[in-house]
């Protein structure tokens, strides 16, 4: 079987998986192509026109919808070693009415998971009745991540700090953004990562926009730049860390600025420890910004949970009072961004523990000369 | 601006999906993140937690609803050359009250396009009432590919048929296939794509499998080897095309059915033109091998549609009445299977004429040898 972890995991995960569906009042959900598919059974792929959806009853036995094609691929997952029902369907037939079979009722309450996309959710819909997402249900088991798991966030958090360290020596005046951001893509497959999932080098002006990729853009001396990167390790787990580098001499007003940044973004995962909510981390970081008058420099949320998605619940924002507990894997990351002029951002991934957190990220967090 | 075509395009794309929206009998449509928003507006990217979409009320102006940290790559897209109107919100804010207001009622008779995913699906319909798929207006204007979009396709089938012609050098005994997906990946950048989509490379036995991508299995000498690739070029077109290989000499009764599926796939080729059915089309490749006994080994349609998605409407499969039109693009790619021995799979984009079709790949059809 070619997945991350032995087939007991996933027994586990898909017991947990029904357990919590009957507990949010629902009588079954449907998981769509997409990360709560590779974690309940290791079938990894994104969601196409073809529905492939793992039906779990809440009071039954789980079934895999599948196009006939992907058979052979699903059987390599824990679908096989776990010997689950399958439901194969070819080009011309309907696979909603297996997904109905497979409820084995209808209509009722069923939820959906979040990436199932409206191709297959309207039909269903129009079949069983509006479902509710799974969100409740399948949030509770992807956000508490087990050691296994966090050993491979550490894995990738060590494999992005490793290209972190390469950074100064790519980074540097008269290269453009798009080939700095090619050597660092590299760099992120060399040291571990089986793929690329992001590279951002926002330099000067463009890191003013937290979105901001690769340009053609030169990069100048004593720019500021915003370098943002992630990939995900062999176990599908993924990194996702920023630090902000300067080419020669900073500006000392910057230099200011970015110093209170990195207040900001040690204050929260100073306050990160189970009870604490993620709006309170937020608005740990906020204040912080806002004290210093930089709060409208602050565009974004503070965080998001990570693991194999690189953005997944717990979402560390304003208006999220969900209490942190053990085992959540998220992102701290506050930003400012001033247009027309530059950014900074400092991000690390922590892991909740009993008493606090461990901070994945381990390079220096302050403005980081490169270019040398 | 940095779009594939001028603004006018997207101008004249805007207007012709409010028509078919009236058409529809909609009152309006939700287009979310994904290859329908960068067809009518030039915004790129895939759909995230963050709600980005245009809204698009049949009578009335469109409205892009998009998160204030996306702003500067929005407005620098058609969106900000046209000067559509931009409701933006921050992480906290409920994104779904903006579609409605952008819509202008509530409820009434809404799509959404296919590919928004539940997470923002049923809010929406818990707010405005359960929408339809907005598939059917959408799908009629980007079914029907322009003269431009032609030329992108075109440029596509080049690209991929230039790294089809290096394929016998680089396919060779002893090479695992990932090795050797790996060099066609870098063959598919060198010959003009932007992205590599999709590497299959299925020796012996792992060619029976439709969705095989690549393995650890080393190439051995007289295996059939399946090879289908794609990329999209820098306006964000795609190639698709599917060879199959031998590595020294073919087993006598492996070529005869392979030069059988040829003559099958040729006949759907022929088959195409305006009037003619999607599912006459794949009748005509699928006749052809049931005739000659191996009409069980077809596992799947016939082909898809192609453009700035890799798959789109048109389907060419069973069941599908939709009338061919000039201007459609799909694939043709009968393919036979025979599990723990082989499999092999003919693949051409084609684009619809007045008469008939032009095929925008021209390498050799046949088996094809390899490891030379």
């Amino acid at each position: 079987m070619t997945t991350p972890f032995p087939a007991d995991v996933y027994a586990a995960r898909l017991s947990r998986a029904r357990t919590l569906t009957a507990d949010a009042g629902l009588d079954g959900i449907v998981v769509g192509a997409g990360p709560d598919l590779a974690y309940l059974v290791g079938v990894e792929g994104d969601t196409i026109e073809r529905l492939t959806a793992l039906v779990i009853p809440a009071a039954g036995e789980p079934t895999v919808v599948v196009p006939r094609m992907e058979l052979a691929k699903v059987r390599d997952t824990a679908v096989g070693s776990l010997g689950l029902a399958i439901a194969d369907w070819v080009d011309g037939e309907d696979p909603y009415a297996l997904v109905e079979d497979a409820l084995g009722f209808a209509p009722a309450r069923f939820g959906v998971s979040d990436v199932l996309p409206a191709l297959h959710v309207i039909p269903l819909a129009d079949r069983l009745g509006v479902p509710v997402l799974a969100t409740p249900a399948l949030r509770e088991i992807r956000m508490i991540k087990d050691d296994a798991e966090i050993a491979e966030l550490r894995r990738a958090g060590e494999a992005i700090d490793a290209v972190h360290r390469r950074v100064p020596g790519l980074l540097r005046a008269g290269h453009t953004e798009r080939e700095v951001g090619e050597d660092i893509a590299a760099a992120i497959l060399e040291e571990g990562h089986r793929t690329v999932e992001f590279v951002i080098v926002a330099s000067g002006p463009n890191g003013a926009d937290p979105h901001h990729e690769v340009s053609d853009r030169v990069i100048q001396d004593r720019d500021i730049v915003v370098v943002d990167i992630g990939g995900a390790v062999p176990a599908g787990y993924n990194s996702d860390s920023t630090r902000t580098y300067v080419v020669g001499e900073p500006d000392p007003e910057a230099a200011r600025r970015i110093a209170v940044l990195v207040a900001a973004q040690q204050a929260a995962v100073d306050a990160v420890r189970p009870g604490v909510t993620a709006e309170q981390v937020d608005a740990a970081a906020r204040d912080v910004l806002a004290a210093a008058g930089l709060g409208e420099a602050f565009l974004h949320r503070t965080g998001h949970g990570i693991g194999i998605s690189t953005h997944e619940e717990p979402y560390i924002a304003p208006g999220n009072a969900l209490p942190l507990r053990e085992g959540m894997a998220f992102s701290i990351e506050p930003g400012i961004y001033f247009p027309g002029a530059w950014g900074a951002r400092i991000e690390d991934i922590v892991v909740v523990t009993a008493d606090g957190c461990v901070n994945l990220n381990t390079t220096p967090h302050g403005l980081t000369p490169a270019g040398a």
